[in-house]
């Protein structure tokens, strides 16, 4: 099978880059304030080439945009970022046009994230990844001033860190069986399914390893009988959860596959903002809370609250980012059931260090704010 | 009228003290460990002397038992306090019993809050007040080892402090004149309802004020069409909510009540626990969250989250305790609608400084912590 064949779609290999895209053309990539004890906003457009094709069950790419943020205050600097696979309906365009409307000037005290985040969020309707950079940017900030990482200020304990899946996208068996032995940091391995071929992705990584399972249908099964085949194929092959195995709109016949399946099933693509875990809750067993649809770390932390009150389980996934959104969403893993925060390893060059794999669990540093710090020669000047 | 007519019930007026009891009798009132780098936790029952007796629809009190409990870490101090009023079932002699039992030694790190809460939440079923001592006292520790209040770690703006009603108890209309004066700081008068004169003290109540008034029904009104002549002629009369019309086992009246009301109507005595919120959101319109119910601050903020998310209204009310409690309310107290926090201004001999009444608003310091100094000469030496 031709790897490239994979690559179709929205011709994103053209903007594949390492280097950061100049935006002149798109007016003031930089945004600055002249009054000093206020905070300024900068921001980047900024490729991130992956290590591997990702295939998923609708497209597949070569690179993913992204964002840099920087949020500096008095001479602080809080680092985010925003990942936009092009499935969540935003792109540099979107981000940047967004990023260029938020005043931080009005704020002069950091502190007050709640309130500085209701005005971000207020700004427009959807643009979350593009929220979230500024969510996680001024957590850093925050953290920073305080002196503390997030996990701490959370009153967590990072023994309660669950292990995290590493994903291994469609593909040959060779690349597979490549990918896994790649991945042998991760106690865990996702799968995405959602294709023809499923048992036979199935039956390889099962002749690959023994390790748990997760399973990403990613809305790819037509029927509910099509699901409960493929996951009655998976009921004896220590599979963990599987994510949205129909469409969004599919809610009665997912509480159908639901009722029936054996392993929890978990709302990704349906799920985005605090609000809709309400709605979910009588369709699904649980949630994948992922910073970039979550609008970033304050809000991934209610629904951490509600979807607990509910009794429903929790995972937090991510797209593929650097480790300063990893690093972001690692904060708050203390209090899921499973991550799946492996979207630095799947880049070429990471442009910060701060978490670690230990034990298949992905830690954050005992660093302030997010507790990342930009490589020397791979963060971008901005 | 006679006042001492309402000194009725539990005795207990024999307790009443403004010096700390000596427990010798019941065991260790104190608690230590000896290995450097670890928490200790120590209490003393400290019973709190009130400034008028409080009249209540089922009882009278001229004072109110409490325990005053410290936290100390590497030569930091945190402070907390159960209060204990007899509705809620808890004592000296239970609270006491209680934090006997907690032993903080096996923690090496305060911050690691969630966990020790957990461990704490686990030891006995009930004991909230008891379990809020030490929520308070460790997140006044860690808010100082982080050197912020916790309203500035929870990212919230002071000014969005809601105004505090004051609680004037039913009493001849020449005391009730007093107290409203007594309350001038205050733009909010709360009034307890629920005896056979609630009309008359209605009346008393707008001959005296024009404030906006909130209605505590304490449980007493008997049927669902008493309740509801009482709020017709509360309508008119500018009410912000009606509290706990009927009994807690009322549920079905109470909806019916709240289904013809004109006014909010808030749980209280029925509400104690977060999961308590999916039950009640169907047949009340918000809750009050008093921290002594909630088993302290860490719950509270999780429960404005779930309530939040329901559409409910949300007060924070207090025990009549000292301003150390009402300084941990306060630090949360930007996220609710309605705040009640007037408890210190109840009794005679506050032992901390740190909360001021602005504007109507009960305001923290901006000290780390809950943002409290214990008062040299009242707080008691242990």
């Amino acid at each position: 099978m031709d790897r490239r064949k994979f690559l179709v779609g929205a011709g994103l290999g053209i903007m594949a880059a390492t280097a950061p895209i100049s935006l002149s053309a798109m007016g003031a990539a930089t945004k600055k304030t002249t009054k000093s004890g206020r905070m300024t906003l900068k921001f980047l457009p900024f490729e991130l080439k992956l290590r591997h094709a990702f295939n998923l069950a609708k497209y597949s790419r070569t690179s993913t945009p992204g964002v840099q943020v920087k949020i500096e205050y008095e001479g602080v600097v809080g680092y985010g970022e925003a990942s936009m696979p092009p499935y969540l309906g935003e792109s540099i365009e979107t981000v940047t046009k967004f990023l260029s409307k938020v005043d931080l000037s009005q704020f002069n005290d950091p502190f007050k994230i709640e309130e500085i985040l209701a005005y971000v969020d207020a700004i427009e309707p959807e643009n979350r990844a593009a929220k979230a950079s500024v969510d996680i940017a001024l957590h850093d900030l925050v953290g920073k001033l305080i002196g503390q990482p997030w996990y701490k200020i959370w009153g967590l304990s990072l023994d309660k860190i669950p292990q995290s899946s590493f994903t291994i996208g469609i593909d040959t068996p060779e690349v597979v069986k490549q990918k896994i032995k790649e991945a042998e940091d991760y106690k865990v391995i996702k799968i995405k399914l959602g294709l023809d071929n499923d048992k036979e992705m199935i039956d390889i990584i099962r002749k690959c390893t023994d390790r748990p399972i997760c399973v990403d249908a990613n809305r790819g099964w037509k029927t509910k009988e099509q699901a409960m085949q493929i996951i009655e194929y998976l009921a004896d092959k220590n599979c963990l959860f599987i994510e949205q195995p129909m469409m969004e709109e599919c809610l009665d016949d997912t509480a159908w596959i639901r009722e029936r399946s054996p392993i929890p099933i978990i709302a990704d693509e349906v799920f985005h903002r605090l609000p809709d875990i309400v709605k979910l809750k009588d369709y699904y067993d649980g949630i994948n809370i992922k910073l970039m649809k979550s609008t970033g770390m304050s809000e991934a932390y209610k629904m951490i609250t509600l979807a607990r009150a509910f009794g429903m389980k929790i995972m937090c996934g991510c797209m593929t980012e650097t480790s300063c959104a990893i690093a972001a969403a690692a904060q708050l893993s203390p209090l899921i059931d499973w991550a799946d925060l492996d979207g630095n390893v799947l880049i070429a060059d990471d442009i910060f260090s701060g978490v670690k794999v230990i034990d298949g669990k992905v830690m954050p540093s005992d660093k302030p704010g997010i507790g990342v710090t930009p490589i020397k020669g791979k963060y971008p000047e901005f």
